[in-house]
């Protein structure tokens, strides 16, 4: 059995921001030497996601809008009593899901035409990270 | 270690259903060997989802309404926008998930007694395909 | 390649209740010996779940407020046709997420300094199981 563990860091930007990391994760999964197997990919703040879907600028503004109904910012959240003022990106993170496990086979990531991999960052402008962990043989 | 990899197609009737798939995992787990080990199940087309829960017709239909309150469709998406008429599946795959690991001990699916495993199909009455993933020994 | 498989117990105090059990995963995780690997924790029943997010009490109670909102209870759904009167757990924990998949590094669980695991319960006072599988070497 192999694995490999790397990690991916983020300093976004705008506070909220969707970053595209499929080819990262590629490259990650080609240095694992890995054949056959699975890399988990996971957001390790709390404050942040990382799904798969289209690569689309148009579908990606949907993203942010819909959460944002879901999910409102600048609600009374007792969250903030502690001085925070960002549950809603908890909550945001919680819709889109902050890990996903994708297969890898015959030595490369086996994804369908459209899925692309992203960060989904809810509360940035500072240093943030993601575990990406190759495990097979 | 043992892998095996095999594919799930679907082309549902409807454009939107849940199709149940315990059975079928249940099977390649059957064929994969693995006693002890873990499988990924993932849809490949960013419209669809797969989901562990009831196998219960009022609560899938619940599951339905409910989906159509949180992310409407013939909403004027941006998405649309390129000629496409299916942002609401992209959001309704990631409020149920689109992918699910399941454990294998003692060579079968380690589920609940109320477990059972669902394609969602949200945009269909075209090929769609899940990939199936063991991996243990 | 070493797995351990073992299984957590709830019976919860009150209906609705999130438990944190980081450290119950930690000492599993010790157990099974495993250096580099993953480890699964999945809700075996269909009206809880397991998520990573911030063991804070003000937040909890947001999770608890806003799941309230997208997916509230006491409302005429099709599955109470059978008898049953909990469909909003199923979607609440639908939201919330059902497994986590965590990685293992060095031995130990790699999270974020805020990431805690916890077993969200809603349809309690009554015995549930969280399964728990190590997989690595």
């Amino acid at each position: 059995m192999k694995t490999l563990t790397e990690y991916l860091f983020f300093n976004t930007r705008e506070r909220r921001e969707m970053v595209r990391i499929t080819d990262e994760i590629a490259a990650i999964v080609g240095r694992s030497g890995v054949r056959e197997g699975m890399v988990l990919v996971s957001a390790m703040h709390i404050t942040a996601g990382v799904y798969v879907n289209d690569w689309e600028e148009g579908l990606i503004a949907d993203f942010g809008e819909w959460l944002e109904k879901l999910a409102p910012a600048g609600r009374n959240y007792k969250h903030h009593h502690t001085g925070e003022d960002n549950a809603d990106a908890h909550l945001k993170r919680t819709i889109m899901g902050h890990q996903v496990v994708l297969p890898v086979t015959n030595g490369k990531l086996d994804l369908g035409p459209w899925e692309q991999v992203f960060y989904a960052e809810f509360d940035g402008q500072r240093k943030k990270r993601v575990v990406v962990k190759v495990m097979g043989e």
